[in-house]
């Protein structure tokens, strides 16, 4: 193969697995050349996924060492995307009554989901994400593609306790919008003890369910690492849950019924 | 640019956007080159795809012409990936009272999830499909992975009428386990009329719920066009839908317990 199919393959079998390292030698016997030569088109992905801002390849040393690919958005690219989202969830004739947004076609859309997940992953890359978990059901999608771009399983939580799921474990919160008293269930078996457990949730009101949701982390003798949610909603000004990552913001003026979202600047 | 550099871009950027149409006058303004040089970029991203087994990229003239990526995995690799999770599905310790299997580490991670909605992308992604639906929880991850490689929106049908979605279309249905009849609800804005949907779901039993998403999907004045489930249990052998496209099969032998897990070697 030449070089220039080797820098093709290369940066398809990186990207299809992020957050995954990869040996160098695992290159050589794919394509057959030395290892100086697989070195050199690694610079060449390197250097290109710099220049066009498509992520960052890192290279890193020792035994255990390789290469592998995590997503990198520029700042100002995060930053027209969530004013575009911002747009999108502000259109006209998304009022449903009970002061509900239908927000499910953004929601669900691959290209929305799909760089959500990426800038939530960018955001804890650094912190050796074991798990991202989440509550059924809207949040799972970008959860999911969190997830994807982290590498690791995503943990789905239920809100009723399914005879599928095998024993759980189970925590009462506090559901934010009404201050019902809820609880939610998570498998026995699918956190190992002290993982590092990245939340990711749609939505941020009250802080009841993120707040159950890190409960539940800690009975499963973990640690949350992170809480990312796409909205946060302004009121009630007091959230239960003191640090999250909201991408954009939404406040109602009471008076009108109209909304104002905007982007989380420090992305 | 050199060449190997745009070549490298090329693969990253339409491998971002699955089954998503680039016109060729977007890659000369973007790295600012001639037509002439794109297009042989693109020849060059053709055949390393094409000979890497990394998948496919394919050209449509006319005006409303360009160049698209979608994953296409060699038979024989597809087998292989099934088989090993064919012997994933199968370890002992997976069982749940109730004749349940634990699955949701398989059902989660990332690895399978996005290798299962590539494999199901793959089979039905010359049936022009507009919608990729599931029903909530378990089908979400490989339902949302499908949609991803179709670059469509996922609809997600809930088990309940719950007020974030708007009106609902509803349909009752028989649940294939216990011969329950229930009620599935799916919003109303979420499907357009004379939409084609393709239906994903982890598990088919008694066809139950298939049925059901079929009926959903008629009452939005939509067509069916294919039925993906990831695990087909072999009885009830008389399922309630007749079309569908299972990845692995799995049988129970009742005198045993012991359970048998085969890859679908149509694939």
């Amino acid at each position: 193969m030449k070089r220039n199919e080797r820098v093709g393959a290369l940066v398809k079998i990186l990207c299809d697995s992020p957050n995954r390292i990869f040996t160098l030698s695992s290159f050589t016997e794919l394509f057959d050349s030395a290892k100086s030569t697989i070195s050199e088109d690694l610079l060449v992905v390197k250097q290109l996924m710099d220049q066009m801002g498509l992520g960052k390849v890192i290279t890193l040393p020792g035994a255990s060492g390789g290469v592998k690919y995590i997503p990198n958005t520029a700042k100002n690219e995060k930053i027209r995307f969530l004013e575009e989202l911002c747009g999108r969830i502000g259109e006209s004739g998304r009022a449903i009554p009970g002061g509900y947004l239908y927000l499910a076609d953004l929601f669900n859309h691959p290209e929305y989901v799909s760089r959500i997940g990426a800038i939530f992953a960018e955001r804890f890359i650094e912190e050796q994400i074991h798990y991202v978990m989440t509550v059924e059901t809207r949040g799972i999608p970008i959860a999911m593609m969190t997830a994807f771009y982290l590498n690791v399983p995503l943990v789905i939580v239920r809100n009723e306790n399914k005879p599928t799921e095998g024993p759980t474990l189970s925590i009462n919160y506090i559901s934010g919008s009404k201050g019902d008293l809820k609880t939610m269930y998570a498998p026995k078996r699918a956190v190992k003890p002290h993982s590092n457990v990245l939340i990711i949730d749609g939505f941020i009101r009250g802080g009841g369910t993120a707040k159950g949701l890190e409960d539940l982390v800690r009975e499963f003798d973990s640690t949350v690492k992170g809480v990312g949610v796409l909205v946060e909603f302004q009121e009630p000004v007091q959230k239960l849950v003191r640090l999250y990552y909201p991408l954009v913001r939404l406040s109602e003026e009471t008076a009108t019924g109209s909304i104002k979202v905007t982007p989380n600047l420090d992305v």
